[in-house]
């Protein structure tokens, strides 16, 4: 079909490429142009800006966060202003519960349709067509919808009815990561510092009970001290963090591993690891037992 | 091989059939001796005390805590007195760090051996011979011990010369699954306040990046609400959380996530769950949320 995707970082770069290799015709756009211009030769279309990109009834963005998708969608000649009525936005971005509830209220104000559809899966992930996609939104949207989010991977849940239900799945999710990393980091850090081979550690749990991607990927990058490249950049971390616990505020819930995460988190901002991965809090966590 | 196993809990009594069923001669010993008794039908030979359990050289442990563990070994007519030179103490139970490196040095003092070997696994998978060992000491002891450990379950993990290191792996795991035991309950907690379905979240999550046991098995009891029969007390959950923070604490080694624990299990046992299954900490998020 005929899409529009804005925000082309190195995940919105892997899923333009996912998207054109599943046949649906792929206008991008970049503030930074150069970025959309590297997707010519795989067959997209370069959009001038926002406005042409939204003459495509079907709008796809993934932005960093809150903000800079505000900009993009509420901006003067932004996506509510040039998006038909009838058209349709698809919200890939790991942004807060209440600016999805917003979205939802503005698009419907002016006719226009609004799924949220974040996504898991690291950049490599998202080029490789192997993302797992959390959508919500009315129905008819979603089963519209459908063949985009097959070509970002075979892992589809639909969250409900309400958008928002999306973003609140995703940022459970990074939630549970991001634990996985602080707990692994404190388990690592104790067993190291009293002796034991951290990586036949690793092995050991991860043979057993520990068993899934999430322990294995990230837990060799702990053992191995290896935060760079990131796949996903420690400020982002800290905002997803931030977004669950304001989420969680709002809906009253208490959630005490989620507010020393986010101490953790601001702890490897403070010591300058800005552009690490946001597995560097396994870093805090050996740093702080006075591990080398 | 001839061996002797003292306590008899659900797991002491797993593991003795096992052993049985891998063709060892197997006496057994518990304090209250119906227990004892209730294992002659399986073929294991019923001692009357402490010292005639002893009389084979090598005796298996496992009891519920730091201060059983110690009266057994350390009382009069216990282990220590009883055990010949040359016989072998091997302590299947969870216990500290300190205790297990103090067995060490009063067990050599006497020209006794001392294994760590704690195991992973609840009573089902003792009784199926399906726990994970982890084992400690001088090689030519562990090697000795082997057949032992086959009869109990198909992975082994031996982490180093030094008894307490298998003990220091063991607090970890435990550690470990307790971590996900809360940060699962947060999440599902944050998620139904706000309207997501959690047994469909449960099932996207554990399709995925969570696709392990542990997640499985306690994401079903948490979302079921489901803490009887107990497969591990609570109380023995705050015990090895008490365990690690106070090895972690002579070690200097901050665990910021196993200091939230702590009082989560805290919490959980003054609400009157002492006779729940761990995974009971669950219900605490639900209800600091205001759910049901």
């Amino acid at each position: 079909m005929d899409v529009s995707l804005l925000g082309l970082g190195r995940m919105g770069t892997g899923i333009a490429r996912s998207l054109l290799r599943a046949g649906h015709r792929v206008t991008v756009y970049n503030r930074t142009r150069e970025r959309a211009e590297a997707l010519r030769p795989d067959g997209a279309v370069v959009a001038p800006s926002v406005a042409d990109a939204c003459r495509n009834d079907v709008v796809l963005t993934m932005l960093a966060d809150d903000s800079a998708l505000e900009g993009l969608v509420f901006g003067g000649r932004g996506i509510l202003a040039s998006l038909p009525r009838g058209g349709m936005h698809v919200s890939l971005s790991t942004i807060g519960v209440a600016l999805s509830d917003k979205l939802a209220v503005e698009h419907a104000k002016v006719g226009q349709g609004y799924v949220a559809a974040p996504v898991f899966g690291r950049p490599e992930a998202a080029e490789a067509g192997r993302l797992a996609v959390v959508a919500a939104g009315p129905d008819p949207l979603i089963q519209k919808c459908k063949p985009l989010f097959e070509a970002l991977g075979p892992n589809l849940y639909l969250a409900g009815s309400r958008p928002s239900l999306a973003n609140v799945v995703k940022l459970s999710g990074n939630f549970l990561i991001a634990s996985v990393l602080e707990s692994l980091a404190e388990a690592i850090a104790f067993a190291r510092k009293s002796g034991v081979d951290a990586s036949s550690l690793l092995n050991f749990l991860t043979a057993g009970l520990f068993n899934a991607p999430v322990y294995k990927t990230y837990g060799n990058l702990i053992v191995q001290g290896q935060h760079e490249p990131a796949g996903f950049l420690l400020p982002l971390g800290l905002k997803d963090i931030r977004l669950i616990l304001q989420a969680a505020e709002a809906a009253s819930v208490p959630m005490p591993v989620a507010s020393v995460l986010r101490d953790r988190f601001i702890t490897a901002m403070a010591r300058g690891n800005q552009e690490k991965d946001w597995s560097v809090i396994g870093r805090i966590a050996a740093e702080d037992a006075g591990l080398a």
